[in-house]
């Protein structure tokens, strides 16, 4: 048997690691809306934004325009400890399913954290640092943003206070641990430590949590505490503009063998993953140099692109932070908590949100019993034990391959393997167990979270 | 800042895979001594071994001339999906450290087993099925052996029966559901499937078991069901010899930069990894071209090298496997429950036990309380959150480290990483929560043990 040409995992020299993040607002020629006072319906100042974000995330936020933000070196010294992560050609994948399709994933399991998130709090933490302040605060779901807030804290010596959805917090223990081993305080949300927390706990009493809950406390205890600042996980600018490192990599090993993808799949939650991962083949779209067929697959569950409003809405349940532009459920839209994983947050990234209704992307939403066929077909032949968010993306990937096999067409296909499913082991038990069950809202749920959308000025 | 003329991670290239594996025992001038067969206390016969092993391995593990042997190519396709493993240069650790040390380590971990134990998996695996078999049975303690061969079972299409510890069984209910996930079919030990599991249930009723007890029910089921054959991820010369890929790729990345360790150090249960890691710096120092010093880390809990007999002992619990000589506790021996993580094994690899008795390697053993310190502080600087095994390496890595800061010798160290902890947070939160202790075998433990020892024709 003699050796394939391209590699199994292309991996890239560390001297290649991005000098840059790229920016794909300053190429979107409609920008996405900007963040509202809730108060007063006005575009969010910088100063407003100062007291719950650093001051360098709030301009990196608030620009539209530069395209390429150079990287610095402290955080590209980090990245070196888990970065350039490995582009992975699926030959075993390809030849388990007899497709003509030729299939890579760029894989952000390879660090502690288990995920891409890592890729962002390292940014947010060093910024914080260098603004002098003493800690952050955050929320977490499943846990892979808060794990990864807590390492980049670790290793920078910053205080890190992490709201956990009680759900998560309660199912998984480990990851709780893993945070705690990395220095952090982990407090689960919605919990009687804040205002909002308490006032949530009093109209909702035995809630599971959700994102928005969490968000709510994590942002109380940044603005009520001096020294402290607010970092997000996802949804953000400034986080898509971090996340881009993923797509910066993966497009230049492809470029590196001549291989340009045809379609290109990333799971969504709040965007964070997509949103990097196809920043800089969007770039060449929106530029009109190149046309790629871009989807973002979502829980079926929680289907804030396929189902939900284009529209200001608040980003937590506790309706205090800032109002964004996108694709949302509502903030009064807790998930199931039938479903396994991530991607239960309610509201899209603006970005994405902007890209998708400019008609630059597509969108579908998977069941979780199909989500996690597809991550047990996965597993057992390409090695790796995927995260439940980003099998959505397994799942989509395969069903396009196995067209191809249909049609006979050598598609090439790039999706995001944004993480391992080391701690989410409850939910494959219940799938062992042949236990696992769909749940897909009606109307009427939907109805109940577009009821709680905010008035705001020239919004139907 | 300028970029370090030696990178963080050093990853080679999939073509430098190696070709062969590295017999260390080609260099031994004293071989290790043969398996006994436990009726009649003469060598075991390839013949007999073959009703237990693949016959291909059972030639692996009796010969102790060839120096090289080649890795089919099936297998190195295999090893592509996760290898080359990164040799990492410990920047991080060697600032927080303050020590003129350089540290490398290699790290095993990133891959879905979470350590080095698939190397030796997919070998035995591989031929398993050349010979037409079934199916494979093993047994696991901490469970990344038995997750690596369900991970390799998977992949080939063989069935795959894992016994396992109980007391990991209760505590690492995840791992199981990783083996199940890979379609395993687990079953906690001492069970009532087996006769010698019946035998051991009722002299020790409540017993939580050990590596001894699950492999004498692994060994019975595959000797008595057609069609199967034993697996063992440790121990035998085979997997010492599969291991070698390890050392073999870390002395070709060192080799690139022209750096040679002064120390190697590896954690040792049964001795897979640190046979491995080692063995191609211990074959230059069997042909005297050069010296290292090479240090053995063990449990203070379960001390084979520093506090057991080199003599004849069983394998297992249940007295049914071949005798092998070696550093051992007597099969008898069961660590306490206290013991978190693997390394749990009475006996040792028969090659390492007589490198070790010639002189060339040293051994040492740590308490857990300060492994798990070691592991703490190598999480927060290095980012990974290493396995409680791997960390005793790290204590000792640190600890060596720390005295060249004394005397500011400038000394390479290099340790074997051998897997990640995320499933251990059971033990990482007794320590999170000060909860930990430490627990010494008294000589009264140990003598036990001891006087289990079989009574072999020439040995005292």
């Amino acid at each position: 048997m003699s050796e394939t040409k391209i590699p199994y995992k292309i991996y890239l020299d560390e001297s290649e690691i991005p000098d840059s993040w790229y920016n794909v607002r300053a190429d979107m020629s409609v920008k996405p809306a900007p963040l509202l006072n809730p108060g007063t319906g006005a575009p969010l100042t910088a100063e407003e934004m100062s007291g719950i974000f650093c001051e360098e995330l709030v301009a990196q936020e608030l620009d539209n325009d530069t395209a390429y933000i150079p990287i610095p070196q402290e955080i590209r010294d980090f990245y070196k400890m888990y970065r350039p992560s490995p582009l992975i050609r699926a030959y075993c994948l390809e030849k388990a399913l007899g497709t003509p399709a030729k299939i890579y994933y760029k894989f952000e399991g390879n660090n502690t954290s288990g995920s891409h998130k890592l890729n962002s709090a390292i940014a947010q933490a060093y910024y914080a640092k260098k603004q002098g302040l003493k800690g952050v605060t955050t929320e977490t779901g499943a846990g892979q943003w808060g794990t990864a807030l807590s390492m980049a804290c670790a290793y920078l010596g910053l205080d890190c206070k992490v709201f956990m959805v009680k759900v998560s917090y309660e199912q998984k223990p480990f990851r709780r641990e893993v945070m705690r081993t990395y220095g952090a305080d982990v407090t689960p949300s919605p919990s009687t430590t804040t205002a909002v927390g308490r006032k949530i706990l009093e109209e909702h009493p035995g809630t599971t949590g959700s994102l928005g809950c969490a968000i709510s406390e994590a942002v109380e205890v940044a603005t009520s505490t001096p020294g402290y600042r607010y970092v997000l996980g996802s949804v953000l600018n400034q986080v898509l503009l971090h996340q881009s490192v993923i797509g910066l990599e993966a497009k230049a090993a492809l470029d590196k063998y001549g291989v340009t993808p045809d379609i290109i799949i990333g799971c969504a939650g709040g965007g964070s993953n997509l949103g990097g991962l196809i920043s800089p083949f969007m770039g060449e779209k929106l530029r009109g140099e190149k046309d790629y067929r871009i989807i973002a697959v979502e829980p079926a569950s929680c289907p804030s692109f396929t189902r939900g409003k284009f529209a200001y809405d608040f980003c937590d349940t506790g309706k205090i932070c800032p109002l964004a532009k996108m694709y949302t459920l509502g903030s009064g839209f807790i998930p199931s908590p039938n479903h396994a994983g991530g991607l239960r947050f309610h509201g899209m990234s603006s970005t994405l949100s902007q890209l998708y209704h400019d008609g630059y992307m597509e969108a579908t939403a998977v069941e979780q019993t199909a989500v996690f066929e597809a991550a047990e077909q996965f597993a057992r032949v390409e090695g790796i034990l995927p995260a439940p968010e980003s099998s959505h993306a397994i799942r989509v990937a395969i069903d396009e391959a196995l067209k191809c096999k249909e049609t006979g067409e050598e598609k090439t296909i790039l999706f995001g393997l944004t993480g391992t499913g080391y701690f989410d082991m409850v939910a494959y038990q219940k799938y062992n167990d042949g236990l696992m069950s769909d749940y897909i809202p009606t109307d009427a749920d939907l109805e109940i979270g577009f009821k709680g959308l905010p008035v705001v000025p020239g919004q139907a």
